[in-house]
């Protein structure tokens, strides 16, 4: 952990460098994964049962073999136990209402000069989850990634998730009947997205993927892009905690955590205005991490990435310097957060007050816990409905409009040296 | 040009083949973009000055070659024919409107549980434009950049151009003018891009770089996505005419060829349901094309990529035929064009009725015109003024609905293997 203070004479130089630090992969997969969509493409199924047997130890051999029935979904649900159960579809409900309430709404209007304007929003056609296998299997993140889908309207939600060994995890088939998914194939990796995006025999192509993965699969997701739509690149996760000496340390520290115990990637940033709350929160960090079943994991993360930052003023320090963060996570536990959230203009998503800890939103909040990392929530946001939605926009001109505003696009078009484009205009107006 | 009916019996696979050709550059300029994106970020303005002198055979020496002025730019303006101006003036007012009325709305509210959401939406702190030089620098491009951008609320909005042996367009810079652009800088190319992500001493960096290029530019932006944001993948250009007997042909033959004139890679198909009608329309095009001075560029894509079928039956068949294609454009000159407005679910923009050809939309209409090319009006939508802002969403949790909701994120944590998210949770609830 690194313990900066803004009197401290080389601070700017430190806290440039954590910006700068973007604790992403550079392991240079590119080439491997152009040659894993190259067969995709090319010999679709066979491809994808080669390569789930090579890195997934899993043989598809009958028809069966490539996909978790929905029944199987649904006995998953119904085997949780009950305080699960509930925990999961009081997470779907409140995700759905929000992103409900996300909706766009299409625009039909007619204006001064009598032209009528308008656009119309659709989801699209088919959209593709993947669901990594093993530690990061997370079934709030498939909740978080396939209820904006099927409120966004889309009709057939496919999930491709690797079954290493024909492995699966439960809790995360409950969540998929609980999203209401529509497919679930045992496939993998970049093979998996490179079968969404060109389409095989068995899947078919959709239109959108979503969802985390390891490197392959975010490579692949990069290379694929503009073929099919994608969301945001993700890197490791983060939190800023903005916490005055008013809060309990040991909550404090449990947050900082919450997002340490994540991965040796992720990172933790503490602001604060007092330095003895700053000492009491590490020594809550270092006493808790002691008593979690995912202590290594939090203590690298913390040991190498963790910071904890104290300023003089809080109100007056705190806002520019997490616009320089832009932060996936903004927890603003604080007197007043109100004054700080609109002061604070690049954030994935933020916890307002003391009773409002990060975990809150990764389950059961209601806007979505997928978010900008890697200070990409200076241009980039949330998944929203809008990731698997998009807008056709449409305009009517009648003969008096066409009157008004015909003569300036023929003037334009002459003016780049379309005459094509002039003449469709000039041959209306005789 | 190829004309196909639906009741050809190998109809299906020569549609499916338009369908599936992308018309699109497969020029491997990967390697040369990755080496000059290197050069830019370690060397930065050193780099852009040997690019410059190398591709645009235009030396920076002094500060004042770096840029173009804004009283340059206010100087072309003022010296356009009155007829430009105001034809320029009214384009921007009515794109300047149309984005303005879609501006988001942030949401703030408090549900049944007691719980505060919301969201809201900012501007990027800077967007860059790319501006390409010669043939393509088109004036009525930069508006349709520009203006969502600043109609968004971006404070800096920065054009980069390429000036060959420092040869400038001044309907170009009169646009600029209009549209507000903060900065002009006289540098192209993928150097320009990499000058936009990473900063350099003289060219800030960006958050959002948006605009046409060459493949080397669009190889740049593809490169340095999620580095930056950046607008879609743009492909060649393409309408899709649906039109019926009762239409003039020469008014659909221009349609047509006002699509064809962009570019040899360029697209124009029209469907039709009768033969006659669209022999008329072929006619039309042949005469039409030897008149223009277009006409190389013209012919060359109506008979390579040039499309008509013939259906039976316009309301049943074009809609799905429609789909498929997803095409940019899409013009129904048709009596009732309402219904099929609302059937056709994939187009970047639709064109209503007989008098509103696709060239009132490039120009005066006020939606915008940088659309979604090669099918991805399956997933894509045109650009728009949420392409320079970016949503935080916001939640706010007090005791009460802390008890209603905590328990049931602390399970879910626990389930997923999270001890740290737990105790964040379960710490507030003592």
């Amino acid at each position: 952990m690194q313990m900066l203070s803004t009197l401290d004479p080389d601070f700017e130089a430190r806290f440039a460098r954590i910006v700068a630090d973007r604790r992403e992969s550079t392991d240079d997969v590119a080439a491997s994964v152009a040659s894993i969509l190259s067969a995709v493409k090319s010999r679709g199924d066979e491809a994808l049962i080669e390569y789930t047997a090579r890195f997934d130890h899993y043989d598809i051999a009958t028809d069966s073999d490539w996909t978790i029935a929905p029944e199987a979904c649904e006995a998953a649900y119904k085997a949780l136990d009950a305080e699960l159960r509930e925990a999961l579809d009081l997470a779907a409900a409140r995700i759905r209402a929000y992103h409900a309430a996300q909706l766009p709404e299409d625009r039909d209007y007619t204006d001064d000069a009598g032209v009528r304007l308008g656009a119309i929003w659709r989801a699209v056609d088919a959209a593709g989850l993947y669901v990594p296998g093993g530690r990061a299997a997370y079934p709030s993140s498939l909740l978080m990634n396939a209820i904006p889908a099927k409120v966004a309207g889309v009709e057939r939600l496919a999930i491709c998730t690797p079954t290493p060994r024909g492995k699966t995890n439960d809790l995360v088939l409950a969540a998929a009947h609980v999203a209401g998914v529509d497919e679930i194939w045992r496939v993998g990796g970049a093979q998996a997205v490179g079968a969404f995006a060109y389409g095989t025999d068995r899947i078919g192509a959709v239109d959108v993927i979503t969802g985390p993965g390891n490197a392959y699969v975010a490579e692949a997701k990069r290379q694929l892009y503009g073929v099919v739509g994608i969301d945001m690149v993700a890197g490791p996760s983060e939190i800023l905690v903005i916490a005055d000496k008013d809060n309990d340390p040991d909550w404090i520290a449990a947050d900082l955590l919450s997002q340490a115990e994540h991965d040796p990637t992720s990172q933790s940033i503490l602001i604060t205005d007092d330095a003895g709350f700053a000492a009491l929160v590490d020594d809550c960090v270092t006493v808790q991490t002691s008593q979690l079943s995912t202590e290594a994991v939090a203590r690298e993360s913390w040991e190498t990435n963790g910071v904890i930052i104290v300023v003089e003023d809080l109100a007056r320090e705190a806002p520019p310097l997490a616009d320089r963060l832009a932060a996936e996570h903004v927890e603003l536990a604080i007197a007043e957060p109100e004054s700080m959230l609109r002061e604070i203009r690049h954030a994935g998503s933020v916890f307002l007050g003391r009773m409002t800890p990060e975990a809150i939103g990764d389950y059961v909040g209601g806007p979505n816990h997928v978010l900008p990392t890697g200070r990409r929530a200076r241009f980039s946001s949330g998944l929203s409905v809008l990731d698997f939605m998009k807008r056709t926009s449409f305009l009517e001109v009648n003969e008096a409009a066409f009157a008004r505003i015909g003569p300036a696009a023929a003037t334009l078009a002459h003016a780049e040296g379309l005459p094509a484009h002039a003449r469709s205009v000039e041959l209306r107006r005789k």
